[in-house]
């Protein structure tokens, strides 16, 4: 679906340099989120998913699974790249995402969602822009999650979110 | 946090010949699930995920990125493959998953997810599953999404969820 060709670091930071203090993403940059996830964000997820797993909800299985108590659902805590992006890049189009899950996500925990764009490509008027993927426990910086997205951005001019770190 | 290696097909093959009536996966085994996402569920997800990308929500918005309605978020639609498998497996545990998202899902889309076993190994009392995943449209059989998910499952026999195809 995209060309596997994106513009080289060096070309693109020289490209940018001429609005450095402008609010303009280029290769480099680094938008966060911090979240913390509660009970009812698990239950309004399985509601929204249909994915009740007893591993988000019952001690036991969380338990009999390795884990100290029930997890977050991944996929929700994966939530926070799409959001990262599309709040500083309204209208940005989902192209493709990787997730490793790495450690388990509790209820309470303080989650850092952060999103490096890696790579950028101009066409026909929309950007293809790839980022780095991660969250982290903010506290102890422990990796919970990484992975690549890829997105379309309608332009480059970031909106800085009021949520945002 | 995974071995690279997996049992290959013929190994699991004949293991499994012994017990080709019972309900114990094997690789080649496809699981599958019909849903339609409605209005209330994009709303639903965008509310516990803090998505609210105009994407999702206006017209304008998804017209100027080149589509003929909101779209569903790509997320929501890739909750079918972890809901997939742990309502096959409960206490399934999600290690990774690769997103493409081929095509537009719009609300009152008919998808079905597919979901199928294609690598497998033993350790300690757990199983390390690789599926492939993709989501089609029900009619035109047009791809939607597709990748991988590497999960842990507790045990290998399949429940039947009243709601699976």
């Amino acid at each position: 679906m995209l060309a596997k060709t994106f513009v080289p670091r060096h070309v693109l930071v020289s490209r940018c340099f001429s609005s450095v203090n402008s609010k303009t993403l280029k290769v480099g940059d680094v938008l966060r989120e911090a979240r913390v996830f509660t009970s009812e964000d698990v239950k309004g997820y399985a509601e929204v998913s249909h994915d009740w797993n007893p591993l988000h909800f019952d001690q036991e299985s969380a338990r009999k699974a390795g884990f100290e108590n029930p997890l977050v659902h991944g996929m929700l805590v994966s939530s926070m790249f799409p959001h990262i992006i599309s709040s500083h890049f309204p209208g940005a189009v989902y192209v493709s995402q990787t997730l490793h899950f790495r450690s388990p996500v509790y209820v309470g925990d303080d989650i850092l969602g952060i999103v490096q764009a890696t790579a950028l490509r101009e066409t026909k008027n929309k950007y293809i822009v790839k980022f780095s993927t991660k969250c982290i426990k903010k506290h102890s910086e422990l990796l919970v999650l990484d992975g690549d997205a890829t997105a379309i951005l309608p332009n480059l001019e970031m909106l800085q979110p009021s949520h945002s770190e």
